[in-house]
């Protein structure tokens, strides 16, 4: 877990990277670069992690990525990628000793369809709360929610497994995580009450030791987003 | 390419997918469903085609691909594939004779990052003829996209290859390809005068064997397209 408070516009740019290491560069508290930062964690990548100041980004960092989003990796060569389920791809093979992605061209194509079908939860974690807050009725937002989740967990029990892509977490369930973890500061907890196989998916996954190392106190996710939604993100929230 | 006529609701749904064979689920003028027909004929796999009403599908197409797009492919075994850039990667993978994508891990994290780009294009092939069809002044959506074709222009200049992959054809021109060949139908093929190097690119991309076998007379894509336009469809256009 990267302990370094952020680069805004003006701050110095790194210099290349060391030999033996990758560097992400991230923001603390954004879902996306979580999954990378749990892909590194989980196959024990050397990384090296550089925050950026995602409402005041320094111009070195639109030469790194022009769209200037986090996660992006920079390897020693001087390479870059970026956008989140490419640079966990990317890790995966570059890295091969631990794989996170089945092994089967079939195997890796019902995780990228998962993941597709993932793509469409995500935006209820922004659409609820923002409305909530806006004194807007979300009750429907929430259904539409629930039922999603109702999916999942049929997915799970039909497949008779822990997690999503077997007994042991896979590339998939790391992918997911990032929104369910911030399920509590979303204010939407309650939608797993009904989905069973779902809430104990939750709750193995709270135990796996790359979710461990890369999560953040209930108190710091809460103040930071807190200060997300009245327009002043904290990036160094809890530094 | 595919000779047969649609299957709409009410249809007898195919049998099992012949052991040497794979089948793709299309639609002959559905450009996601173009880049797996492109896939299938540049590897030479043996398939066979299965078009769809789009507007009246079968009640069993639901059971292979609940989100009932196109294109989707079933294997021998049963197995289901979806997403058009998923497809390709599968067949890619399963069928690993004549490679199109890369085969570093780098190599192959480029292309999705250009696919990723190029997602951002795709919305201005079916705005600005939507918008025209109303009488909206397309003209900024126009210059909005002349602007994006610069961008790819410049990034043909750069690598100084007449591919997006290089001076062969690889995974990506195949990506693009199907709203390129679709230029001329949407009025669209001006937006091409400032940009040489895309417009080379589209050239060398029409002497390919697997674009000359997966394409349509223009006639037919037009009198196709007109009756999209026109909200009724003809899928068996020209057959």
């Amino acid at each position: 877990m990267s302990t370094e408070k952020c680069f805004a516009k003006g701050s110095a740019e790194p210099g290349p990277v060391p030999k033996d290491q990758i560097r992400l560069y991230s923001m603390r508290f954004c879902p996306f670069a979580h999954r990378a930062r749990l892909v590194l964690s989980a196959k024990g990548i050397k990384h090296v992690i550089v925050n950026i100041n995602l409402r005041d980004k320094p111009d070195w960092y639109f030469e790194k990525n022009p769209l200037g989003f986090v996660p992006t990796l920079e390897t020693p060569a001087g390479e870059v990628i970026y956008e989140s389920p490419i640079t966990c791809e990317y890790l995966d093979e570059a890295y091969p000793e631990k794989k996170l992605l089945p092994l089967t061209p079939f195997g890796k194509a019902q995780q990228k369809m998962m993941m597709e079908n993932f793509s469409k939860v995500m935006p209820y974690f922004y659409k609820i709360p923002t409305g909530r807050k806006k004194g807007e009725d979300v009750s429907e937002l929430e259904a539409e929610l629930v039922e999603k989740f109702a999916k999942l967990d049929e997915d799970l029990a039909k497949k008779k497994t822990k997690f999503f892509g077997g007994d042991s977490i896979t590339m998939i369930d790391y992918m997911m995580w990032p929104w369910f973890e911030r399920l509590e500061i979303f204010e939407l907890k309650h939608c797993l009450d009904g989905t069973p196989k779902l809430k104990q998916w939750s709750e193995c996954m709270m135990e796996d030791p790359a979710v461990k190392a890369t999560t953040h106190s209930m108190d710091t996710y809460k103040a930071y987003y807190n200060s997300y939604m009245d327009g002043k993100p904290n990036f160094d929230q809890g530094l």
